[in-house]
């Protein structure tokens, strides 16, 4: 959509959002009774098919056209040596997404993913939010308009992914906030790799940052300003547009998560068109995860991000749409039914 | 291989199982380090490369040609009305399974997985094992055998599934027979969708089977005889067959790993060669992995058999292969390493 002012509406109520079609939720149940197995019998893979038909408004959904966006953007806080690599790791690993290199190259290339890469004012890294606010308020809604533009309205499931050193900081800072019965301690892990003493360093940023800016926002771009980097409001930006366009998303980790997870302070259940991909191994994701009641399809202690666990779990609905689909039913087949 | 004694003749001791190459594994672990992420970021998909790797005996490992076999056979044990669906079911998915309309046909076509169906005897069900041993020892030699001639030799992974209608009720028996602290009550599930009452009575018959059998076999063709069906007497002839040919193996659920888990009466460590694909909803699954100390790849509350939790877990392998064999190196990418 060309309205560059369209988040900023929505964030004011004043576009209807998509919802969940429960009449196509019904008809993919229904569909899903007469196929050759038991009732039930693959668990998730029929939630997730169901899933996807409210979303879709198909009860056949379909998984011809997944694409992933990774946002990247470079954190001010990188500067209070919080991260086990340079700030300029950040181009540098754009450049390896461009080259085909990285690990969402090769997960896309295997789940027939189309791979967007949206770098963000690399050279205009975010400002210390232990020291001020990240972003003012036109950056931050400059960079969720962007993600909100980067999301292709023929798309059958979207995947959000990000890259930019330091942003475990940023997104432990936002779980804090966002959450009061999150420490500081328990929701900062070792990101990339840190050592103990780095560790201690970062929690004691977060933790002055924390003092400066609060943990009370009632609004989205408030508590952005304050914490994010511009490839997390471009994930919260994208977020919004799959659910006003009526797209299924699939969050990948901790980053991501952490960044969609500040649209609750705009509605409750904006988040209701988003599958969890993974549980990060690192530690803040599955507080996150509780508070917004949602399970993750696969655990494998990942902690990559670049969008890695949404492309495989992409892999896991796309096996629930294959037998939603293409299964035979019970009278197809000529298999007896219950006793 | 043409021996067809050479089942008895492993069992015996006889022939040499192949085992981890610890070289190949680390070449692989060190391959893994050099790649464009921070170290261990992968989480299992990079301890899953270097597993393939140990098995291959490639530091490179390969899934091109992942092989998927279906046993079938038919149980005596039917008759104690423990199932919701009659005895001819088995056969009738077996058509289905030719004709390419069940769950693990779609799920082969999208994982690019060779299926077999290997139907034994199906107009022959063993005896009830509630009132008698389910078969006698040429009969639990023959289905072992049969499943080990299937076994190709050129293949990257084996998956293993079977289809029997009521050996959920066989493979509750034997997880009880082989552990101990594994109750009967604790053990036996809904199956394929059974009542509370008919849960009851399957107990009921599983007790009478365990009482008239007991629990202390010192060799797995007479645990087989007691209580398995021919399908999983297969499954373990297949289990050897990769573990002498050196194949990696992905179990799939309850009735898979049951059958696999008697193989701990010849030797403790047979089944290093097998991973568990997920965690099945029948209750006795994840007791036997407690006692196996092995971790499913998935959790996605599936309990269809047919090898589908297998199937799907293959793509996450796939995920870890294409990341271990084709991301770019930091040198390669020109990205900077840890500070």
């Amino acid at each position: 959509m060309s309205d560059d002012k369209i988040v900023e509406k929505i964030l004011k109520g004043k576009i209807p959002l998509n919802e969940f079609n429960q009449y196509y939720a019904n008809l993919a149940r229904n569909h899903q009774d007469l196929l050759t197995k038991p009732k039930g019998s693959l668990g998730k893979l029929e939630e997730y098919a169901v899933w996807m038909s409210g979303w879709q408004q198909k009860h056949k959904p379909q998984l011809d056209k997944i694409h992933c966006i990774v946002f990247a953007g470079n954190h001010g806080v990188v500067k209070k040596k919080v991260s086990a690599y340079p700030l300029e790791v950040t181009k540098q690993m754009v450049s390896n997404f461009k080259n085909g290199g990285a690990a969402i190259n090769q997960l896309c290339n295997l789940a027939n993913i189309n791979l967007k890469v949206v770098p963000i004012k690399l050279e205009k890294p975010t400002k210390d939010f232990s020291e001020v606010k990240a972003m003012d308020y036109n950056e931050t809604i400059y960079a969720m308009q962007l993600g909100y533009n980067s999301v292709p309205k023929n798309c059958d499931l979207l995947i959000l992914g990000e890259m930019g050193i330091s942003n475990t900081t940023s997104a432990s800072a936002i779980s804090c906030a966002l959450f009061n019965d999150m420490s500081i301690e328990e929701s900062t892990g070792l990101g990339t790799g840190i050592s103990k003493k780095t560790l201690e360093n970062k929690i004691s940023v977060i933790r002055t940052g924390l003092k400066l800016h609060g943990k009370k926002f009632d609004r989205v771009d408030q508590i952005l300003s304050a914490y994010a980097g511009r490839e997390m409001a471009a994930i919260v930006g994208s977020v919004i547009a799959a659910r006003v366009i009526g797209i299924p998303v699939l969050l990948d980790g901790f980053i991501s998560t952490a960044s969609a997870a500040t649209l609750i302070l705009f509605k409750k259940n904006i988040l209701d068109h988003c599958l969890i991909s993974h549980l990060s191994s690192e530690p803040g994701h599955i507080g996150i995860l509780k508070h917004l009641k949602k399970k993750p399809i696969l655990d494998l202690d990942m902690r990559l991000g670049e969008g890695s666990g949404g492309a495989v779990a992409s892999l896991v609905l796309q096996a629930s749409l294959v037998t939603h689909n293409k299964m035979a039913t019970f009278s197809e087949a000529g298999v007896s039914s219950k006793i």
